[in-house]
């Protein structure tokens, strides 16, 4: 048996935010001891874990200490030190993701050449190591292009649009391609985004979600609706890509698939994440497990949980209003609960500032177009403000 | 409006159990601040509170401290001084259940007068002050009869089978009847016991959940169904009752009401508790909005969540092993999880005792046949013991 004695798990968060958070819920009902890391003293996840260390994500003692704290390590964001995971790998030490998936998946383009080896469907893309490069690459992609940074990016942050000759040399720059591993992304004229969680178990079981569909706003995540608007044969193209991405890397928990869908039909892959992901929030309500139970599951080698979605399902997301920044105040609840089939997520954060995630709504329905409705509705009730 | 700035709500927990604990869960899924009173430092809910008192649930100092700290104050439990609450309410504390309602709740006999007061269906009983009076009740109602302590029993604590004239003063003694007050009742011949949970809003929005069956043995609750297998007019019936005695308290959160089928038909009210219930453990899988979340969402005053049930849904406790006493272990975690539908909650007390409630398993199925086979296979792996 894998897990015997599984009930003498203990879990190691690094990072302690939201999605830290949401873990530890899951966990706690399994009555599985939790450990978190995280530089911030109030972080949401703070006041649920069994216990906590305060110090930086690349702080190898403290790393080290979490770990013997617990019997595996697992991560809410993927921006951390692998050569530090490795470290612990090397100690005997549990980590999912395994920091040699986690260092594929951080490095974007890596990431990119990685899945084009196994055929995964992408959109065309070159690395760029001048400004010259990126000239080259546009006589073939045209215009616009994307160039993105490898290492870092999320919430649309480290990309920059190029949309003519000017854009070029001003991309590079900003992007600090001086120093810095850039790539280029022919545009791609997709119809929708849409996503696949999928949940691989430590026993090589994989589990997959239906498919998602977002909408980003800003390049941040604004609204996620499941079933997707698409038809039964892309909905299974799609579900066939993630399980053939599950299979390319050597890890266990949640992996979250972004993919486009273009007007031909075609689905290419656009990112990993190996975590549970904001597009993945819908499950805690629309579906009976979780991604933040299926993921704590797999890492600590349980069996998996039924991924079917119950009804259904929009999750919109909470930003900090525009215009406000300080002691976080959540206004509308009341009425945005009164809409009927909403539920509200609020992180626990201290602070408040313009975009920031501070929680999202949830909204079930007959039809997506109810849910849709619903969550609009509550959306418009609900601020998170700074008194 | 009720709740306008809801989220500054903090709610205090009296009672640190399995019920605190999952009330918590659901509490800081909605950024709401909680903080218990309990007199074990390491009850199931103290790693997950904001903050935490180490008192007896009769502290009345340690009462108005907890009060002190919240918006809102709630227990998770029935047998907790009325006459604390009361004086907690009286310097303008929000106590949910309220003492008025809470303090007729928990002598059941004056629960039964007052439920018969509304004529809500109830079987025969009757106050017991002297053993003679068993005697001549028993002329009335015949043997088997039920006496009953009216204060304080759970579990089948409380209670003794009166089967033949010689049991009358041993069950007069054994509840110590000179000095505790008692009541006997009828037997029942009834063909199911089932539930029904309620969700009362601070502004007298009322839930229903679906009616759930019940199995006890030895006096615990061992299993719950749902659908229950009744007919949908007995479906009604129960029901419109819950409705019914819903109307008769004035307070807030989750009330129970358990009842007995008859052959005949008749539904007829056993028991009310005013709070989160083991019976319906079930609602965290089997419906949308758990009993935990709606408890919350009722004593902060926000409107309720769905009541509906997703798919048939069955619980088992997961009792201390007999013969085992001592720091708890959980073993078949894994094998259990493998039946496929099952969901493993664990409550995190440190040490198991035969008998003790430790955890409970839930399955879903396509049928309630199916979710029970579930529930029993996995169940036949899953044990408590101590190491």
């Amino acid at each position: 048996m894998i897990n015997e004695d599984f009930i003498s798990k203990r879990v190691g968060i690094i990072g302690g935010g939201q999605l830290g958070k949401m873990m530890i819920n899951e966990a706690a009902k399994m009555g599985i001891f939790t450990a978190i890391l995280d530089p911030s003293e109030d972080c949401p996840a703070s006041c649920l874990a069994n216990e906590k260390i305060v110090a930086s994500f690349d702080d190898k003692e403290a790393l080290l200490e979490l770990a013997k704290k617990v019997d595996v390590l697992t991560c809410e964001f993927e921006h951390i030190s692998t050569e530090a995971l490795r470290e612990l790998e090397e100690k005997e030490y549990n980590v999912y993701p395994k920091s040699n998936s986690l260092k594929i998946i951080q490095n974007k383009y890596n990431q990119k050449k990685e899945l084009q080896k196994y055929n995964i469907p992408l959109g065309d893309f070159i690395e760029i190591k001048k400004a010259h490069d990126i000239e080259l690459a546009i006589e073939k992609f045209g215009y616009p292009a994307m160039l993105k940074s490898a290492l870092g990016g999320y919430d649309g942050k480290g990309n920059s649009l190029i949309k003519t000759k000017e854009d070029i040399s001003k991309a590079f720059t900003e992007l600090k391609g001086d120093t810095m591993p850039l790539y280029l992304e022919k545009y791609i004229p997709y119809i929708k985004e849409i996503s696949v969680l999928c949940c691989i178990g430590r026993d090589k079981e994989i589990a997959i979600y239906p498919v998602a569909e977002n909408v980003h706003k800003d390049s941040i995540l604004f609204e996620t609706s499941v079933p997707a608007a698409i038809s039964s044969i892309v909905e299974e193209k799609a579900k066939n890509i993630a399980r053939e991405v599950c299979k390319i890397f050597d890890t266990a928990g949640i992996l979250c698939i972004e993919m486009f869908l273009t007007e031909a039909g075609e689905v290419l892959v656009n990112e990993v994440a190996p975590r549970p992901h904001n597009s993945g929030h819908y499950t805690i309500e629309g579906c009976i497990t979780s991604q933040f139970e299926n993921h704590i599951r797999a890492i600590v080698g349980l069996p998996l949980g039924k991924t079917d979605l119950i009804t259904p399902t929009v999750m919109r997301n909470i930003l900090g209003e525009p215009g406000y920044s300080g002691e976080t105040f959540v206004e509308g609840a009341y009425e945005a609960l009164k809409v009927g089939g909403t539920y509200l997520h609020i992180y626990g954060k201290a602070e408040t500032k313009p975009h920031r995630k501070m929680g999202h709504i949830t909204a079930v329905g007959e039809t997506v177009e109810q849910a849709k409705e619903r969550a609009l509705e509550a959306s418009k009730f609900l601020k998170v403000i700074s008194k």
